[in-house]
């Protein structure tokens, strides 16, 4: 018989056991985070219909995007978790208090160029806080401390979530008059770190912004300092108009509660160059960066939206939230080993039978799995050696050999696989969980 | 501005919150018991080559898959997890240990007609143990013992898991001259708790089955009794033929080996009049019944094949497997109200601020998240009467509201909101657990 070549998609991500245990760990820690601070879980189709989906006009998205017929059904694959939020809340206004806190770990689908460490199929993790009508200040602050909550966690202490607010550019756009311009200006200067400050003016200047303006923007994306130093200079400016104003005294409020949610200073700034290259945000934004490993890019960033779903109904439900495209972010630190998969099994234990009756290696590992020890007992047919090979390739930590002495002295040895010691254990009383730790 | 209507597609399940905390909840139970067997974790895309996932000519998902072109590429969406699984397996076969244990929980497509109670797209929940060349019939007899501690976990009590073999069918054909029309004919035994007896024989004769040969198949499908009766029945049907014998002995194996992974007599027998649609399955076949409610069919099937990946590799690979529909099994029992959710909050515990200064409120609310408790702090402006009405909408358990004389005391009230009684709690030392129990 012919054979097809058992081939995986280009920009597919299928890791084997190990690599798999680990991403489960992080998608497990990312997700214990969310639920610690009280998020609700969300779990939206895959497919929607495409007139949803695609319910926002000009998206960027668009070209990306995997579509289809199916029937008459004009379908499409969900690109972000925020749009078929959008949907959901819409739909089930009535039904959700607010404000309303989900969490939504799935796959999203973007048919991006393929190539090394881009994916078309990744996982988001992404939190929002949705309200009814209004949302204060206070839950733009909450963000960035389960941010922190969620890189401590997954071992990492050199990380910075900058803060920005982008009714502080659009105020300043306006007061030098080039509003029309805005959305044009900030996707120039969110380059400034890839591209640098001459190449932004140039471009500017392709937009045919005036130098006076030009200089006003710069100087005001050269602000240095610490977050208060920025803060005290955004002030000084003297910027008379109404948006900046407001964004000047939320980014003040953020900061102040951010500080307050016990997210150290080390781990955060108001960064006045981010500004999200999406013009989905209206006020706050974040990213969020390994210090150590800048070359990474944002590894979670977001924002504040002053209407999550106006494309689907007349409702006003301003949001704030964050994303982790974990798929990515994952891709990344295994190859800068800066994770490893540790674990090459799922069982703890493994019970090698050596004789015909099974009854007792199978009495040893219920009661072991009672405790809430994962255990396998090898069951194929082979040699001593054979089986503790498994046991070996596997790193399983634990193995309890069975055979007919065992069953009549009622004792068997716990053997630990990276010490060789061995420690006897009687299978007619209780487990003892501590041979196992 | 005109709005989009949010709808979802039929067929798609998408579930409230306090729906979901439920959905999630099962789906846990299921994935840990899984990982208790020491079962790997899988997680394979969903969109894959149809070359690759069609490799199997003629198959009956043909007519449902979700397949379309993206640039020059035909692709599909996966319609389970087994044909990924072969494929993977196929494809890393040099970096796996076999027996090669591996669980799968994801959503896999099928555009069925949609009605009532069917799904389009919806979890599939699967375990596989593969060999490399061999597997025996030990682990037939474990899968039973994983059905079992699953069921078990879920609250079930009154559930039998049927097991039968193929072979005894196969062989039984083989006998009466009827094996090309083997498949065809366990299509219509397969049917006999549906259509009845004599429709069973209708059809057969209008397969021109002869009528001493239907009056074999009928006898051999009706043999009653116990597990062990049915057994011994078999034995002495007398068929001397190689399959036949064959399927007895691994029956006859599975059966006592199943006792031995303590799995009740109540729990499980054999059952002749099973064969599972699919022409997949080679030896022992599963189904499993919720006996009080019989009207949802099998919860739980499976089996096991002979070679898992032969249309990617000329490895031969035995497996033996099951899965659960999750998303029909969750929809039916919500529907017959045999689950319900219980919990319409992620959270135990709301701090409720009552003052300016977040400081103390937040500080409780770390001070729970580190001891493992899941706590929300209330960060809109409202009147204490509201942000009580959120804690009782949302059913959180505990509430502590935080002013400034809880401040100046450093004592709050913890309140239980189900009983309404309040226990005083320092806020200055180390958080009493018991409490919150």
């Amino acid at each position: 018989m012919s054979k097809t070549e058992p081939r995986t998609l280009a920009g597919f991500m299928e890791l084997l056991p190990e690599e798999q245990i680990l991403f489960e760990q992080i998608k497990n820690t990312i997700e214990k985070t969310y639920q610690k601070f009280g998020f609700l879980p969300l779990d939206t189709p895959i497919i929607e219909l495409s007139e949803v989906l695609l319910a926002k006009p000009g998206g960027e998205t668009e070209k990306q995007i995997y579509r289809f017929q199916k029937g008459d059904t004009d379908l499409a694959l969900r690109f972000d978790l925020t749009v078929p939020l959008a949907k959901f809340v819409a739909k089930n206004y009535g039904n959700l208090s607010f404000p309303f806190r989900r969490y939504q770990i799935g796959k999203v689908y973007r048919g991006e160029k393929a190539q090394k460490g881009r994916f078309r199929e990744f996982y988001q993790c992404d939190i929002d806080i949705i309200g009814d009508g209004e949302l204060n200040t206070m839950n733009d602050a909450e963000i960035p401390s389960v941010i922190y909550n969620v890189f401590k966690e997954l071992g990492f202490d050199n990380f910075t979530i900058r803060i920005n607010n982008r009714k502080l550019l659009n105020g300043l756009f306006e007061s030098i008059d080039q509003k029309n311009n805005s959305t044009e200006i900030l996707r120039i200067i969110d380059k400034i770190e890839k591209i640098g400050k001459e190449e932004v003016i140039k471009e500017l200047k392709e937009l045919k912004v005036t130098d006076e303006a030009i200089d006003k923007i710069i100087g005001f994306i050269e602000i240095k300092g610490t977050s208060d130093e920025k803060l005290e200079k955004l002030e000084k400016l003297g910027i008379n108009n109404d948006t900046y104003k407001e964004g000047l005294e939320e980014l003040t409020q953020t900061v102040k509660y951010v500080r307050a949610f016990q997210v150290p200073d080390k781990n955060f700034n108001v960064d006045l160059t981010i500004a999200r290259g999406l013009d989905y945000y209206t006020g706050t934004v974040y990213e969020t960066f390994l210090n150590d490993y800048r070359e990474l890019g944002s590894v979670c960033s977001g924002g504040r939206y002053e209407n999550l779903a106006e494309y689907y109904t007349d409702k006003k439900l301003p949001g704030v939230g964050i994303s982790i495209g974990l798929t990515r972010l994952f891709y990344k630190l295994n190859e800068l080993k800066l994770i490893q998969a540790k674990q090459k099994s799922i069982s703890k234990v493994l019970v090698i039978p050596m004789l015909e009756d099974m009854e007792t290696p199978i009495e040893i590992a219920s009661k072991l799995r009672t405790k809430g020890i994962n255990t396998e007992v090898y069951l194929n047919d082979k040699k001593l050696k054979s089986k503790m090979k498994y046991a070996d390739k596997l790193q399983i930590p634990y193995v309890i050999v069975v055979g007919e002495d065992e069953v009549k002295s009622g004792v068997v040895k716990v053997k630990n696989m990276q010490t060789g010691v061995e420690k006897e254990m009687s299978i007619l009383e209780d487990i003892d969980e501590s041979l196992f730790e």
